[in-house]
């Protein structure tokens, strides 16, 4: 079973092709960095039309026995998700309509501070706000998985903390092994890994020591340190594959809709397109190079199994229904 | 089994607690007169809310299994409907789109012309459009039950013609019995049985012959004549209950945004609001009286169970799920 926890690509018949011939039983992918509601529900529709045309390639899934059966079909499954918490706007009624429409993951924040958590980039970290607090208790209720991957230290602490389920970081990678702002402290990862959370490691070159040119053993011994600190059963991929996109693309994910000038992101003014993959990563192929190259650093057979989808799956089987202890959840009660 | 398969009140706990009184299992209701897709997605976030809140009194049906699993359990299922295609916009990508949040029947036109068809108080009557024709395959692919109640004679010929699935007038009398622009003509009668689709009779007085004063008699002999042109397996009830609504919710349904002045849809100048129910059906708890008056017009225990909703019942397991054969829908081509 491989399952990827992240990709944001230029959809398109090749890429699903590729999905099938690198054996990827399932795919999180993105649906929305800024949009609004209506917005999304257009690009679901985009979604929906892929689905019919390329019926023997992918398939929606809304659960763990959705993307076995897409195995069993022969199949890559395809899971929605938010990048931002931009998609219910100001109104805490749209979890659950968006969870109906298939979201199975909703990041809080989008690196900059959002109406529930704070972003990555941002100088202060105030926490999770009132809105978010509430909002955390209903994903939470319907089986909308809290994703803080571009999320700012205390806020992705504290999401941790009010979530009665575990949260997940679908596509980042430890700081201690790259220091860059989107990746995550050792405190973060404890405590995800202590909850029962997830972590999907990311492919992405900015969040890779010696980006571009990270090796694959260097990329396998990082999860292995992950692994001591937080433990295998929490480990997972979350390639974070901005495959065939023009650079105009990164700029709407970088930008938005909420400034004028130019933010730069990751890059900078020298940089400031997608970088390329490693060259053991190319695409969805090449998931057999980083199984190999977990065996080289020590897992065995199972634990890779486990890494590269095992995981994941054992994660939606828990987190995409309704609550069943609603006792644990948190109170409704807005303070004054 | 009882089954209604239209009404439209201001709901509340009251009317929530009258329908299990009245011992009613399922209530196809009405999310959407004139609301643009936006809008209807506030209404099913309060149905979402009271389905929380009253969750010992309704749940909401997707699927015939879903009206048993709610019987079984001692609740009303709540199923979703639009009186009008404005929901749908004018993209074809919000069929699919509404079918997930849950709609299971939408009428093609409301009195007026729409997009896709003509409305029953329109001089003209030009048929199916050209979009109407792709909605319909679309909504016979989904499972989204195309619904005549309001629409045109012509236009309704033409639906049941086009559909590859059975259609239904959800809530309308035979206008042999009493002449209203909202009921049908025989032909409209005998193709709807002859295609399989499923009529509703209406309890809404301007839809009785007699209006608020109809007898139980003639409502049942009503019935009964009905049964003759299409056969007992295609008959249900479809209530029209407007339950507890001020009189501008009635202008509502009638004006809707289309134009600034009055239109008295079947009310005139001296009867503005909503009519008086007839005095054998009051609301959700009279269901029994109409039972009753079924076996006295004749009908055995069989029938009047299958009328009361059996055959609703054996049309929601017909029709809410994707199409099985394909090759029965319309061709896709757009004519030139």
């Amino acid at each position: 079973m491989i399952i990827d926890a992240l990709q944001y690509a230029n959809w398109s018949p090749k890429i699903f092709r590729q999905m099938r011939e690198g054996g990827v039983d399932a795919v999180h992918v993105t649906i929305a960095y800024h949009e609004n509601f209506r917005e999304m529900v257009l690009n679901i529709e985009r979604w929906n039309r892929w689905f019919e045309d390329y019926s023997d390639l992918i398939c929606h899934a809304r659960s763990g026995d959705d993307v076995r059966a897409a195995k069993a079909s022969g199949r890559t499954a395809i899971l929605f998700g938010f990048q931002n918490c931009s998609p219910i706007e100001d109104d805490i009624g749209l979890v659950e309509i968006v969870h109906t429409l298939g979201a199975r993951f909703m990041q809080l924040s989008y690196n900059n501070q959002s109406l529930l958590a704070t972003g990555c980039y941002e100088s202060e970290d105030p926490g999770i706000t009132r809105m978010g607090r509430q909002v955390i208790a209903e994903m939470n209720r319907v089986g909308l998985v809290i994703d803080m991957s571009h999320s700012a230290e205390r806020s992705t602490l504290e999401a941790i903390e009010i979530s009665g389920r575990p949260i997940a970081i679908t596509h980042a990678n430890p700081s201690c092994w790259h220091p860059a702002l989107r990746n995550k402290s050792d405190s973060v990862l404890k405590a995800l890994g202590e909850s029962g959370g997830m972590i999907g490691f990311s492919l992405y070159p900015h969040h890779l020591k010696d980006k571009s040119d990270c090796s694959l053993e260097s990329f396998c011994e990082m999860v292995a340190r992950a692994a001591e600190i937080m433990g295998v059963a929490q480990l997972g991929i979350g390639s974070d594959l901005c495959q065939d996109h023009p650079d105009s693309v990164v700029e709407w994910m970088r930008v938005g809709r909420w400034t004028k000038e130019i933010d730069y992101g990751e890059g900078s003014r020298n940089d400031v397109g997608f970088p390329p993959m490693p060259s053991w990563f190319r695409d969805n192929r090449d998931f057999g190079k980083v199984e190999a190259g977990l065996r080289a650093v020590g897992f065995d057979a199972a634990e890779v199994a486990a890494i590269m989808g095992g995981n994941w799956l054992n994660f939606f089987d828990r987190s995409f229904g309704p609550q069943v202890q609603q006792a644990e959840a948190q109170p409704r009660e807005v303070a004054e």
